[in-house]
């Protein structure tokens, strides 16, 4: 879909002429949201379990079937103007309808209104509007009740009531190409190994990929079943296998078969009837074409492989939305996207799809229930716009949606006990982990904590859109919640959290969730975050997280406390762990504990764990933050920080990606080198020694501590002798 | 549609064994309401003018996309089970998925449920499920949101949230005609008359229809241009005609060839290329098959006239839904659809069409605007809930959609001013009726008046769906609202109510909408009844009314205080005024002092008027409910009272409809004949003599009145002497 847009700008970076275009050039544009709801609709009603139809339990939405678009225009000279539409459409310029269903109208010169409506019940209604200045884009507004009534005289009205946004887009720059025919890049793949048996072969396909299986030359009579596999076990186990096609064929010449639902594999096991013949097997390997900006290397060849299984893990799993696991649920998870984007941020640094899964996420009014019926995963959904807004600075996100946020919000208010807190109420799921035996009961303080964080990013969001009362009311709000959990749950004794309340009394039952958030969320004073440290997350007695969906937090909030040399030898314990057992992408659950084919089985299904997980990706966004050291410290990147941090490794270097480029690092025990693309940063780091700098200013904060200033642009390179 | 389901039952009445079958026969059923959204949209987005596309201009809604179907059944024996979807579906038994997409399951004897899920993004989620017993109906339970997750152990969720609603449906009972193949009706007719010219016809079809135009032996090539007329001549004025189709013709073959859309006209006018040759035309008339029940004769030739003109107005307006008008807007106008529904109940009685039409005009939540944009069409949609209730008695449609009564009032209640008042906001009109310059400034007086009938509708409602709180809450607004109506508008010096209030003052200006309305919601005391007949109703120097469709209800009103007379010369001066013009249909507006083409005039427009307007056609409410006197005064007709009043006619009868049957009436100056198929009647009636009733006990009130309690199934014959 990019390829006719890149030859496009190349083209005109010839015709300079042209270049108001290429600048800022037609897109498809529709209302902002509806793509992505009805794009989740479709890629969520994909899923398929043994080849039965396996949706979603959640409710799902739909985009505005009739949508007005318009913007005004003021020309300096006539302009002929191409006009596309998916749906029935009718134009109108300055308020007057032209006859029919016009492809082309000429806008006179001077200032004129030029109106789109369409209508459409089956896809979301978008248009393409292609002139030399007059060009469809998220500059144009849009409503889906534009309120243009006529009264008897003739005469229209007002539409003062009528609420405006900016269009939607994403990259449909070809008219030709309208978003319902959405689809990702394929592109062909051979196995790595066949093996042959009578009426029988099983493909190996080297590692873990997804798309769709390719049968060739295939000809004859009679039933073929393939069975998917994400461990050779689980191909060969045609009974209980997750996914498999059947399909009967009657067909005299051998002809090419490409199956219609690409699916999670690394082996296929197909077995076919005594009448039916198979040349080869073959696969159209699926994906979205998003590049890895962020890189890593470093001297620990094991800790190498571990970020570049995770980039391929997060890369398989970043499709049309960022979905938790590509053999199941291939679902967009809020819990699971959240950690998704911030691992985005520290590869791909591809905010389309960011909001994408944001917006498919919150789906539209009213709340009914939370999303995904989850409660902490409503909360991942306002930090991943914290998080969204820290990294991209897109503001308009945020005034676009604000009121989206605000019902949500509102549906978590509204559901507060007698004491402000919120408890699991009927056919709310409290997820927190998958962790044997995890209390869901009374107030979870987990669920608090993130609802603080939440009514933080509200307070944040209101400054934003300049809802002063807003913004005072999820202050207080926020204060007096976060000042609650401290009341409530703190245990002097414990030196941590207690996991909840139960009739207004805490329990004595300390877990991990709440004590690592609270770190990294900046939740704790010195001497708590110490007492955490030690009574909690170094203590084996406090129950063992068995997922990297919450390692994840846990070997942050480590970090976030400069346990990087710990850190690095958990993740190749954990993650090594896992490449040791023949992994080629990272898993839904780990536990070293267990032993053989125990590894594929959840969920009372021998193969019902996930092999692919994106939140077992999550050292790309360890490594990145906290060992390269970079992250942002206001919106978009304008200022950062880069503490980099070895961790016991002797060298290391890689780039992290921002709105504007790259920030590159190259660290050993004897030099740093820096180079920044965008905004101003901070560099800090540790020295026994004076550091040397010829580039910059180097400011000794005393105790061995340094700072320098990193413009953009320049290249630096720092002279020190780290500290152990 | 029905003619299979008749024989069927026909048939099954010979086998007896299958009655059980035929008493509750399989229908495809969805979620309530979203069959009716979905339909909605699509007639209302299918107007076009002059070629131009057309659709509305408020906001239209959705069904959801994924919807889980189940009914748990106890069967004495094993039974096959024939499944139909609409969708991608799935199946489970007792919470067990079927492997593929089943097209039968077989459910053993005993206790199981049966659960179907579908997913249709295009079309509204449905399914259609026959065994002998286990049958798709409205028993069904439906549910957007099932929650039905699964924890790491397999466990299903105990699906405690969820909210499920009966199933609705319709009279698709072929499991071959799916619901989103929905046709109405069609039936060849031939023109009265064709005027032949060089290169063009001139078709009069002998009266106001509406359907496809069909060319015969169309051939050549060249253009054919058809325009459409109400009036000959509309149909002839080729640049104004509201409505044509374009065609460009290449057939060297001579084919018949039927228009795509239809269309409302009595002419059209066909102009073609001279290498183009049409040999003749034709029409598929377009209707819903509906029965009149309801009839009325009388010894006056033009008011039966006039009965018949308007039950063709009404029937050519019940499509899809009740519409405004055939020509235009062929949209769902809540207070145009309020009258059809009035109107329908003495005639069809077709409950499904007024339930229909109540859905597609609430839609979904959020509330964004009012019904239609329009404040009082808000207001009409509870007035027709409360009529709804009161002649079907359809407890069910209530406690389904309560919920979405109570956000639509909420957002009414949310809009008050700080005296508890509606003025129209931004975005709100204030509609009333085309009267021209007539003020909707302030508070008016006409607005409070139907929100305060609304809060007692949501009062009537709140008890029927036992929400004692909402009901005492509701009770307590009405209440307050109506004492506040008579303290800020009734005039006392002007014996009325006035129009409206401005920065908290009543203004002067006394117009006849809140006063006649007040009128039959029994809002008045004795006094102020006859004050406001006679310094209101009957003065005319208060602006006078020129829409049928404020005639209908100034005209209740004058029939509600017992002035049939002066109706029944209003109603011969006013409709017959429009059959006296030619009409054969009657109109959007009709204004006597007009002449010629002005009649075919409004909204700037030569022919913008409507000559085929539902609201026209009230003489069939008003004579059924005024002259031949019969009103339920319990839900569903349990009781109901006739008082036929001949209103200086000679005689009259007729029937008017009830839930499980007819009430027909004979009356003249000398004799009523009564007899009802359902509930308890009690008769009304003045005679100057002791009356006699062989059938009967007639009781005498006093002053001339008797009263007689008719029982359902018995005829009754009255001698009596009608009073002048």
């Amino acid at each position: 879909m990019k390829k006719l847009s890149i030859s496009v700008c190349l083209l005109l970076s010839v015709f300079l002429t042209d270049i108001a275009i290429a600048q800022s050039k037609a897109t498809w544009i529709w209302y902002p949201g509806d793509f992505e709801i009805w794009l989740g609709n479709k890629m969520q009603n994909r899923r398929t379990e043994r080849g039965s139809f396996f949706p979603p339990f959640w409710r799902m939405d739909s985009h505005y079937v009739l949508m007005d678009f318009h913007k005004v225009f003021d020309l300096s000279a006539p302009e002929e103007v191409m006009l596309y539409a998916e749906g029935a459409y009718n134009v109108k310029l300055d308020s007057k309808m032209l006859p029919g269903r016009p492809q082309k109208v000429t806008i006179p010169a001077g200032k004129h209104r030029l109106n789109i409506k369409v209508y459409n019940q089956e896809k979301v209604p978008a248009i393409f509007v292609q002139g030399k200045t007059v060009i469809s884009d998220s500059t144009w507004k849009v409503t889906y009740e534009d309120k243009e009534w006529i009264d008897a005289t003739g005469m229209v009205s007002s539409q003062s009531g009528t609420q405006w946004l900016n269009a939607g887009s994403w990259n449909f720059d070809d008219p030709q190409s309208p978003p319902s025919g959405f689809k990702l890049n394929t592109q062909p793949q051979s196995p790595a190994h066949i093996t042959r048996a009578p009426h029988s072969l099983t493909v190996d396909f080297g590692k873990e990929t997804f798309g769709f299986i390719k049968l060739h030359g295939l000809k004859g009579t009679g039933p073929v079943a393939i069975y998917y596999g994400e461990s050779l076990e689980e191909a060969q186990a045609t009974a209980t296998c997750e996914t498999m096609d059947q399909l009967d064929i009657n067909q005299p010449a051998a002809k090419d078969s490409t199956m219609p639902l690409s699916k999670a594999f690394r082996y296929v096991h197909i077995q076919y009837d005594a009448n039916v013949q198979i040349d080869s097997v073959s696969m159209l390997y699926e994906f979205l074409p998003v590049a890895n900006r962020g890189s890593f290397r470093c001297s620990d060849e094991e800790l190498n492989k571990i970020w570049d299984v995770a980039a391929y893990t997060l890369h398989l799993n970043t499709r049309e939305f960022f979905i938790d696991g590509i053999k199941r649920d291939r679902w967009i998870w809020s819990g699971d996207a959240y950690q998704s984007f911030l691992m985005n941020y520290y590869l791909f640094f591809d905010s389309p799809t960011v909001s994408r899964t944001l917006l498919a996420l919150r789906g539209k009014d009213p709340v009914s229930s939370h999303i995904n019926t989850i409660m902490d995963y409503t909360f991942y959904w306002f930090l991943g716009i914290y998080d969204y807004y820290l990294y991209t600075g897109d503001q308009s996100f945020i005034q676009q949606f604000y009121p989206r946020m605000q019902s949500l919000i509102d549906f978590c208010l509204q559901r507060r006990n007698k004491d402000g807190m919120l408890e699991g109420q009927a056919g709310d799921w409290v997820f927190i982990d998958w962790a044997d035996g995890l209390s869901k009961q009374g107030e979870v303080s987990f669920e608090q904590l993130l609802f603080c964080r939440s009514l933080e990013t509200m307070a944040l969001c209101a400054d934003i859109v300049k809802d002063g009362k807003g913004a005072a009311q999820y202050k207080q709000l926020a204060t007096d919640l976060r000042a609650k959990l401290f009341d409530y749950y703190w245990d002097a004794n414990k030196q941590g959290l207690v996991h909840s309340r139960i009739n207004g009394k805490p329990t004595s039952y300390v877990t991990r969730y709440t004590n690592m958030f609270s770190i990294f969320f900046d939740y704790l004073n010195e001497a708590q975050k110490q007492g955490v440290k030690q009574h909690v997350l170094l203590n084996d007695s406090v129950q063992q997280i068995t997922t990297p969906y919450m390692r994840f937090y846990e070997l942050e909030a480590l970090c976030a406390m400069g346990e990087q040399d710990y850190v690095l030898k958990e993740m190749k314990d954990y993650w090594g762990g896992m490449l040791k057992l023949g992994a080629t992408s990272f898993w839904e659950k780990y536990d070293p504990k267990e032993k053989g084919a125990e590894h594929y089985a959840m969920y009372g299904r021998p193969f019902g764990r996930s092999l692919c997980h994106a939140w077992g990706a999550s050292p790309i966004y360890l490594l990145g933050k906290y060992y390269l050291g970079v992250k942002p410290t206001s919106p978009g990147y304008q200022t950062y920080s880069i503490t980099p941090v070895l961790g016991g490794l002797q060298w290391m270097e890689g780039a992290v990606p921002t709105p504007n480029g790259d920030i590159t690092i190259h660290c050993s025990t004897k030099q740093i080198k820096v180079k920044a693309a965008q905004g101003k940063g901070i560099l800090y780091f540790h020295s026994k020694t004076k550091p040397v700098c010829a580039q910059g200013t180097v400011m000794d904060k005393g105790n061995n501590a340094y700072e320098m200033q990193v413009e953009q642009g320049r290249s630096y390179e720092i002279k020190y002798v780290a500290l152990k």
